[in-house]
């Protein structure tokens, strides 16, 4: 166990499972609850790392998988280590590579040893393993590595759940005796599976909180599910996860998977979607989506949230917005980026506060309240054309 | 004549016609010689107006051509005008929208009146005359329009050059006619033509100087005719020109047409060059030009320009930014962009700087010895993949 890493508990919420903490790392200090930004292939898209200082983020995560293809994982060791390559001087979490090799790479082969698959790059075969993705997450050099899980989908039999679910405890296994071999500031962190069952989602919580990891994941949600399966495959979970150690829930979500993430224990949080979904026009606030492209904004003046305080909401009009997307300009990315992440990192900025003051049920209420608001206002909610930007 | 509108000369190069001066405008001052970063729809593409006061960009140009086509310039005055519709605070220039009807516009009518044509974004007839070019820049409220000018393409015969020149000049008059007209804080400068014909050229810049604009502009350069055709033309239209006001080279060019220009008594310039080819992946140094796609770069932990002090220079390696441009990453245009910029306004600032100093033909002298040297040491000199970027 690394000594830089610590994690400490500051207050709970006591109507839920919610709390606030502080997550200590190599590369400095991190107050949860925590939305990471999602730095796909060393950069988190359209966004610089000044930005991301500005907004306030303080850790980010990078993926493994398209790190190891692009640039490969080699070269960023010999450039320094992510930190360095992407100019990002905070906390870095990387995932395993495994998500995306099932989401990603169509033609691929699992066995016990681990997965073959041909990258989405160039059609290549790469073989990925618990060992392989360890010793790829220790030459990028970040703080908090996760172990190589296998998420099977929505819906999958029990068996089907099962058995990837035992496969994945072995896998664990498996990086726990990589990673103790290794050396340096790192941590690694475990993840549970289980599908949608819950004794299952319970069962894998326990074999992974037995390797006694420094922080456990909740994998292999947000796959299609509706949201009660999703919430219950989560309460399982947590009923068997370390109430002292961080709780990491992944690659969710919209506001209000994070918001019932929250009342149930996760302090960790990432998705693309603030940054995805901006690229395509859609913008977070307050009172619900807005899909900028609607002609309803053609003209509109008024900033895309009054409330928010980021650069694009002090700065430009729904009507400026709309035109650049409307034209493809490259400066609408950012902008919408901007706003989306500020959205995100305050969303959770202000759980963390309200759970300090004891006031997060207040908070929980208000969320919703401001969601119906919009609704009533008549909140477009931000349907998004298909029109795919990657 | 606006009351606001002020230009000084403050130190001339005794060697050349080179000078530094001071423009003032109702939306601030302007030290010369100045770089006009291109913001053609309302956006300097990939860049944020605070990007562009980091930067030290002082004045911005906008395209009347795509304005009053997207977003419409009715749309932008109902918004505030252009600089509250795009967020900066600075003086803005526009231009006529002649060039882009000339170059984008491949269906068109000219007559006495003016030029009927169609719209590169959707085919509809659009009419543009003197008077409408007028009522454009105003609408958009920018605060030095340009005349509607006639430019002739390159080579053309001294018949078509001089056609075209005298139906300038009596737009010039139309334009001034109707700017009289008009109220408020903006000026007007006028542009001579005249093709590739020295006396032509001088002829027009006469012309032009005699309705007494408070600047003027040479136009219908960097047509792809050879540096000393351009040069000829230059100092042709130069000596017609009065010393008192501020001379405009519109459109020009790379860093090597600057500085000539700057020798040939140029006070503003402005290109797309450093935004564009930067988002192409051509990055401009004091040693030549570098193309970061280039394999050479894939292990480069070196900045692009090692005495830059840009955002870009100061944080990434060329190795990070060929990674960037190779896949892709909309990050890679803003990267560029603030580089090729701060590059430009450098040569500029540098200039500046010399010519109050009296040290300016030294700064000529290494600007060329600079650039000797790359080409020494391998330098690539950016020669573009033709992959176009809008």
């Amino acid at each position: 166990m690394n000594r830089s890493f610590k994690f400490h508990v500051e207050a709970r919420d006591s109507g839920s499972l919610a709390r606030a903490g502080l997550l200590t790392t190599a590369h400095g200090l991190i107050p949860t609850p925590v939305f990471m930004p999602v730095g796909t292939r060393g950069t988190v898209k359209a966004v610089a790392p000044d930005d991301l200082e500005r907004l306030g983020a303080r850790i980010i995560l990078g993926n493994t998988y398209h790190l190891m293809l692009r640039p490969g994982a080699d070269l960023v060791a010999r450039l320094g280590g992510l930190h360095k390559f992407m100019a990002w001087p905070g906390p870095i979490l990387t995932d395993s590579g495994g998500y995306q090799v099932f989401s990603l790479s169509k033609l691929r082969k699992m066995n016990e040893e681990g997965v073959d698959f041909r990258s989405s790059y160039d059609g290549l075969k790469v073989f990925l393993s618990p060992e392989r993705s360890i010793e790829i997450q220790s030459a990028l050099g970040v703080d908090i590595m996760m172990c190589l899980d296998e998420c099977t989908g929505y819906p999958a039999s029990r068996a089907e759940a099962e058995k990837s679910m035992e496969l994945t405890h072995r896998w664990a296994r498996r990086c726990r005796e990589s990673w103790r071999a290794g050396e340096g500031d790192r941590v690694l962190f475990g993840i549970s599976q289980g599908g949608f069952y819950p004794d299952l989602r319970k069962r894998s919580a326990e074999a992974i909180a037995e390797l006694d990891f420094p922080g456990q994941a909740v994998g292999g949600l947000a796959l299609g599910e509706p949201m009660e399966e999703r919430l219950s495959a989560l309460e399982a979970a947590r009923e068997a996860i370390d109430p002292e150690k961080p709780m990491y829930l992944m690659g969710l979500g919209f506001p209000e998977d994070i918001i019932e993430g929250l009342r149930r224990g996760a302090d960790m949080f990432d998705c693309v979607i603030p940054t995805r979904n901006g690229r395509n026009g859609q913008f977070f606030t307050r009172r619900g989506r807005l899909a900028i492209r609607n002609a309803r904004y053609r003209e509109d003046p008024r900033p895309v949230d009054g409330e928010c305080g980021c650069y694009t909401c002090r700065s430009f009009s729904r009507a400026y917005l709309r035109h650049l997307f409307q034209n493809g300009e490259p400066l609408a990315m950012r902008l919408a980026s901007l706003h989306n992440l500020r959205y995100y990192l305050d969303l959770l900025g202000g759980a963390r506060e309200a759970l300090l003051k004891g006031t997060f049920s207040g908070y929980y209420t208000e969320f919703y309240e401001n969601l119906r608001r919009g609704r009533e206002e008549g909140r477009d909610q931000g349907t998004l054309n298909r029109r795919r930007v990657t």
